[in-house]
């Protein structure tokens, strides 16, 4: 399979990576200046973007210019000359007719064409607007906290540019079979709207007629809360079975007053609803136990038990874990990123007994231009001199130069 | 493809309903008094479960006691069954060798099987303890509040589970070339680590060895954040580019203050980087704007701008908006859920121009146990009565039922 990519930001970079990381081969197409993400921060002193080398992984670039007839002629070209059964063109590009699925598969007739967009009526939504119009940041953060709270993590995104790997694979298949293209369209709106409704967030308010409300670190309908050891140190700590919530009442030695509280209150917190309705107790109780030891001794006496925790961690601690031989993660590996040096980088949580498969690093921007233009266009190095020239074509090109 | 999953939660309900939407046939596997989670909150008030019905639209249920030898032998035989190129076994059981690649792939050689888990070690890990040990609740909320904010919305379980479906995808086109099976992992754990590390946040502590801080609802590195209008209507203000910039400018007629401020400051806010940096200074001006006119006007004004924008919605507004013409959306669709009734449902917001999609019900516990020990094992009605007198199946189950 051969990607041709026109993206930015993260869905569609994401969703190229992911296909690269299944084994297919990406060129990502380049605007002359880069595109519109090329210096979005997290940046390193010298200017290099830590978040667009991570999101660009394992591909190839070829910096074109795609206000030009010869530029757009190279990408048209790169994509007619994919061998039957491999092109797939991913872009969250709009307004491109150029880049359409119907010029396309014009010079491609077994094209897959994905289109991300905002909205599927082509209209612009980013990750931070479908998140606020679908519901998540009136229920997020501290009881009683008045504000919306949006999240920093881009999840639709991420499910986006997931969402659109999984159409190329799912097309593909297809395609293998009937010898057919297909045209896959997925929306960030959408996305979010359609998670909502999957997870009863949407039914609960029209079926049920229930305005959720801010219940801060606690999990809705379940018993599992943040606790603060001595030292400082912090915990997520869930019990979601009867197994679980024994484990807590044994490890916190709370058996005697929790009976109490459940005789006195007619409550039976062997049953989950039962448990949240009172967490605020409950949880206070439990809090005595964790407030009277340090971090280190509460972990050590969880480890015993069935319960599902993890202590708090900034970054900069995951990443110290990670280095520690605790936290060593097979999925981890060191990169030599160009422009940004040796990291930590991941490669897929996705794992197939049939492909092992190990991190590579993101390209600089434009550096295959040359070779994509002679192996796979095979053009001469007096055609490729003449692009450079007349400045369809570009790179290699170092972010952090001045 | 027939998927059998033997699932409880998000992720891997996720995935399995995921497949059934590009057009695979599901059957839960539904112990004899549910999984899990099947009566996770929310809860209607005769007690079903929202949540359950979102996550398993589409499929069959049969329900079998998998403790006993005669229930794990109808899932094997169901396995075994499977038309050659069409197995797959979808779970996040653990501990359970019967279910095994090992035990299936040997009544099943082309089986593909995808184990979702916690940790790739094989210990337990939920979508709230992966959030708090990679970072992102240190970092989520209002700037200077001092505890971690979990997220309401399963970030990590929604891209498992999509990730998963995506293996089962890869691994299928994989089988129809070769007729081999494949053994796909997953670990929540790894999907999380995994982004943490494509988005940069991991590089950014470890290359540039900066903890990042909680900046509220604007967003890092560019310029966009929450606005109140006099109404007390808030939307939600994205400023990517250098033209939403300049329309942002122009709809709040602040060009004068912001010039005179880029002056004093010398600052150039037409580059990211400054419009970050003094973010709250002009924040505080367009809040101004905002400040002085009710979300009505405000929203009309920004209607013929670049900026992408969206109000703030809660889940009951969100479903008023898609209930009104302004906010009617295609994937959406009324299904008559059993036990629950008629309510506004998702279907993908995945579409390929080669095959609609609508949404279905998700099936009552147990609905197609008869149908497919009959239909898929070839089952006289005897036998079936037996395996019912024996309970090692059951079915179907109203879950309101008292």
């Amino acid at each position: 399979m051969r990607v041709i990519e026109v993206s930015s930001f993260v869905a569609a970079p994401l969703g190229g990576m992911t296909l690269s990381q299944l084994g297919a081969e990406v060129i990502r197409v380049d605007p002359l200046d880069g595109a519109a993400d090329t210096r979005r921060w997290p940046l390193t002193k010298s200017g290099a973007s830590l978040y667009w080398a991570g999101l660009n992984k394992g591909k190839r670039s070829l910096m074109v210019n795609m206000r030009s007839d010869a530029g757009r002629a190279i990408v048209r070209d790169l994509v007619a000359t994919c061998p039957a059964g491999t092109a797939v063109v991913l872009t969250n590009a709009v307004g491109r007719p150029w880049l359409s699925y119907d010029e396309l598969s014009a010079v491609c007739p077994d094209l897959i064409h994905v289109q991300i967009e905002g909205r599927s009526d082509g209209s612009p939504a980013v990750d931070y607007t479908v998140n606020a119009e679908v519901g998540f940041p009136m229920v997020t953060g501290p009881a009683g906290h008045g504000d919306p709270v949006n999240h920093v993590l881009p999840a639709w995104d991420i499910a986006c540019g997931l969402y659109a790997a999984l159409g190329v694979s799912a097309a593909a298949r297809r395609r293998a079979a009937t010898g057919e293209g297909d045209q896959v369209r997925v929306a960030l709106a959408d996305v979010a709207l359609a998670m909502a409704g999957n997870l009863g967030f949407l039914a609960e308010a029209q079926v049920n007629n229930v305005q959720r409300q801010r219940i801060g670190n606690y999990l809705y309908g379940g018993f599992a809360r943040d606790f603060t050891c001595s030292d400082g140190g912090r915990l997520m700590v869930v019990a979601l079975t009867g197994r679980h919530w024994r484990d807590l009442l044994e490890v916190t030695g709370m058996h005697k007053p929790v009976a109490a509280l459940e005789e006195s209150l007619r409550a039976d917190f062997s049953v989950e609803d039962d448990r949240f309705e009172y967490r605020e107790v409950l949880a206070g109780l439990f809090q005595r136990w964790f407030a009277d030891r340090p971090m280190a001794e509460v972990c050590h006496a969880l480890t015993g038990t069935s319960l599902v925790w993890s202590p708090y961690r900034s970054f900069g601690q995951a990443v110290q874990h990670l280095q520690s031989s605790d936290g060593a993660n097979p999925i981890m590996s060191i990169i030599d990123q160009p422009d940004i040096g040796p990291h930590l980088a991941p490669g897929s949580p996705l794992t197939f007994a049939s492909a092992p498969f190990d991190a590579e690093p993101a390209p600089l921007l434009g550096q295959h231009t040359r070779a994509i233009l002679a192996d796979d266009l095979g053009l001469s190095a007096e055609e490729i001199e003449g692009l450079h020239r007349d400045k369809a074509v570009a790179g290699p090109l170092r972010r952090s130069s001045p």
